[in-house]
């Protein structure tokens, strides 16, 4: 598992929220309705609504980076009460991410990620990153478009998964 | 990025969502209600409904492995009409996922992914399966997941996640 690269796509993904909520901030305009109730929505009311969607989204990258690579990150004190300054946290991430490079994850497969409410048991970190990390920073990332989408902000599946690096074949001759 | 490590996880997400649909058909019998509510239910009008939603998926992994190793796999017909039939399609998905060894994967990263909507554009096997299958793959669980929480069924995160391979300290002394 190339640690780097899947930073990285983290890195795409937290960049496209960030201009997911651009939209939604244009759609509330047109609707004249305070963004902020869309930070407040969430699809079922026992799950998180999409301010804490995207700020989990965030830990999980910054702190599955730091985990993984054994190395302290900057805390967020979760008292975001806007679009922008949400959009702030999302931009700081996305730039500690790029701090990491391979050689920070030098030995990031056998490293002992031993999570508080694991109950004293851990994963190898080429574990936590297969099993947990991944589908769980997707899932939050999901739900928050989602979130979006159930609310009738315009979107679509390229702003989920932004640009994709296609290439034109070889031309022939 | 490992390949068969991948499509094992995409196979667990698979049996995950097979467990789901059981506690979505047992809410929907202590409700009193069609369970093909459920299979008909959306978060937005225009995604997908929970049926699509698992389809995709399931199309996502068959298809993906079939791709990356360069194998024909077998079509399904998308004409399930009951959670029962859906849960046969996610088994054969699973099964079908079990029968890549690494040996099926050699030359994957470097071979020529073209889907038909891509106009002519290319992915390397590795950029098609970091930035376009394992983002999506998540997305169509998460959707599917959250469509069954959104109208009710009481799943939690770990009936998304699965069982995760935590592993005890080694004892002292």
């Amino acid at each position: 598992m190339n640690y780097v690269a899947t930073f990285a796509r983290f890195a795409e993904h937290l960049n496209n929220l960030c201009a997911d909520l651009d939209k939604a901030v244009a759609y509330a305009a047109e609707k004249k309705f305070d963004p902020a109730v869309l930070l407040n929505a969430r699809l079922a009311p026992d799950q998180f609504n999409l301010m804490r969607q995207i700020q989990v989204a965030c830990d999980n990258a910054k702190n599955g980076a730091g985990r993984l690579a054994d190395r302290t990150v900057p805390a967020h004190a979760d008292n975001e009460a806007t679009v922008a300054e949400l959009q702030t946290r999302l931009k700081a991430v996305v730039e500690l991410l790029g701090s990491f490079d391979e050689a920070a994850f030098a030995g990031a497969d056998e490293r002992v990620i031993a999570l508080p409410y694991w109950g004293g048991r851990y994963m190898t970190g080429a574990d936590y990153l297969a099993h947990y990390l991944v589908p769980n920073f997707y899932f939050h990332v999901t739900t928050a478009y989602s979130i979006l989408r159930h609310n009738g902000v315009s979107l679509g599946k390229l702003d989920y998964l932004g640009r994709l690096p296609l290439r034109l074949p070889a031309t022939q001759g």
